[in-house]
């Protein structure tokens, strides 16, 4: 039975630096073509939290060994650059294991921007941490500057932070449709896809923001008219009394379930919780739509229904 | 009368910098979308030459403040980074332009490899200049830990050179052409696509290279099955004796006649010789097959044959 999957991938699991990504989107693709070796039509959200901290970093520096040449590059900028440099080792190592397995099937990576809401609440409370850590002096001078907002860890010293707004239109929404019902492997959305807000006239402004890549999946999943949402994570399934002695890891979740879980804060804020809500959203927005969490080397096993939590009405 | 034109556009056009950038595309747009209101269906190479050094130059200071943690970054990286953030803008300014006129079109990038040939006899002679200029020390210290070939300038000092190979297949082709056949506005093989070697298995291997766009934008217009090839330069038309006083400015080129003018000399090496030797390649390519030669602000008078070089059989 052949399904319309999203797959939302964590940046993590790319690596953190150039060699890591390399060896990490071998065995990112090994687990994805096994899902279209069995027929399935798919299409992949990813992170990008290391790579885009590493392309801020380099941008950082350049701007620091030439501050007459090179102005500091918005986060949105840096956002288009990874998914060029994701999308690049990502296609390859899908269209490179399709091909060892007899599969012959175009692979694309789409750049995306998504619109997001200037009145969206998430902009009065930055909470995604970006690049790297600093000392207090630093910061700052990056505040004065730059009017850059700051999280401070008493080890660490300081790191940026920025908003988190939830996703709205996809802009590149019917590209990424044409692509996927002519029957290619997209890649969609990287790191959430490059945040964008409305101006007065037509142009969409780069926003300092980076959209939760789970969301932008969802919304991207809905819009396909997908069947299942596959969120891919650290853990095999979702548990309540996470770390206690009554966890309990969950097969199945309905959304009234989830909701009632999430609200007794059984759903580590940030991580969890995000991932359930959404599946809720996803698995509410229309009849026959399911999803899973799980891990990335048991998504095969997950859409059998052999493992993975799945969440459905 | 609608044509499917490939555009081939300048890096040095879309500015040496973020602001730069912002502003350029903007006027470029404006010439790309005077062709789109007229009825043409539009595929644009860009080159990538200041972006793609902006790019490898951060991510040099990037391995130089932190060597443990990154190594240095292979310019195939660089170029897919290019790729995503030349046509985020570009792309961005398309649509905006479109939408100001009423126009209701998809654009988007397709993240480009170009396969060359390992034996290409570019490789035994590297003429392509790539970053910034740097000392004897700085250079023999790469060309020892990491085989960089360099050329050096008296007044400047020393900068790496890349090889050059001709355009072989283009790997993404079945992407760009599904886009471009849906109406899709399409941006495809930028920086003249990132140069992949094949190897033994089905992997596809980064080489320090950088294609022509000029060739590149040929060989996707024969892919395509364009009517027209238009090559956007920093003159109006082409000249022969150029510089000299009996300076002729071109209106009409013959295949052979441009072939008489490369062998005299005519052209200069490196700037107006491969584009009109990119020019010939793809009038002879096919029955009905034109080419032009101009600035971009003229190139809708262009097609309407009112100025520019036209290379035609």
């Amino acid at each position: 039975m052949t399904k319309r999957i999203v797959i939302a991938l964590g940046g993590n699991a790319l690596g953190n630096n150039l060699p890591e990504q390399m060896i990490a989107v071998q065995h990112t693709a090994r687990a994805i073509v096994d899902l279209i070796e069995e027929g399935n039509e798919v299409v992949i959200v990813h992170g990008n939290g290391p790579q885009v901290g590493m392309i801020a970093n380099a941008m950082t520096e350049l701007t620091r060994s030439d501050p007459e040449k090179y102005i500091p590059c918005p986060l949105s900028v840096c956002g288009a650059m990874s998914q060029g440099y994701i999308g690049y080792d990502l296609q390859n190592a899908l269209r490179e294991e399709m091909l060892r397995r007899g599969i012959d099937k175009g692979v694309a990576t789409v750049l995306t921007q998504v619109q997001v809401d200037p009145e969206d609440p998430a902009f009065e409370r930055p909470t995604k941490p970006i690049g790297s850590f600093m000392t207090e002096e630093e910061a700052e001078t990056l505040r004065r500057e730059r009017d850059y907002d700051f999280m401070f860890d008493p080890k660490k010293g300081y790191r940026r932070v920025v908003a988190s707004p939830k996703p709205g239109s996809i802009v590149e929404i019917a590209t990424i449709r044409t692509l996927f019902e002519s029957g290619h492997i997209v890649i969609a959305c990287g790191g959430g896809g490059i945040p964008v807000l409305p101006t007065e006239g037509f142009h969409l402004k780069g926003a300092a923001a980076v959209i939760d890549k789970d969301f932008a999946a969802e919304k991207l999943a809905e819009q396909l008219a997908a069947d299942t949402l596959i969120i891919l994570t650290a853990v095999e399934k979702v548990a309540v009394g996470f770390g206690t002695d009554h966890e309990e890891w969950l097969d199945e979740l309905t959304p009234e379930r989830a909701r009632e879980l999430a609200d007794a804060g059984e759903f580590g804020e940030g991580s969890m919780k995000p991932k359930v809500e959404a599946c809720t959203q996803f698995v509410e927005s229309g009849e026959g739509r399911s999803a899973l969490i799980t891990l990335l080397e048991k998504a095969r096993d997950g859409i059998a229904g052999k493992t993975g939590t799945r969440i459905v009405r």
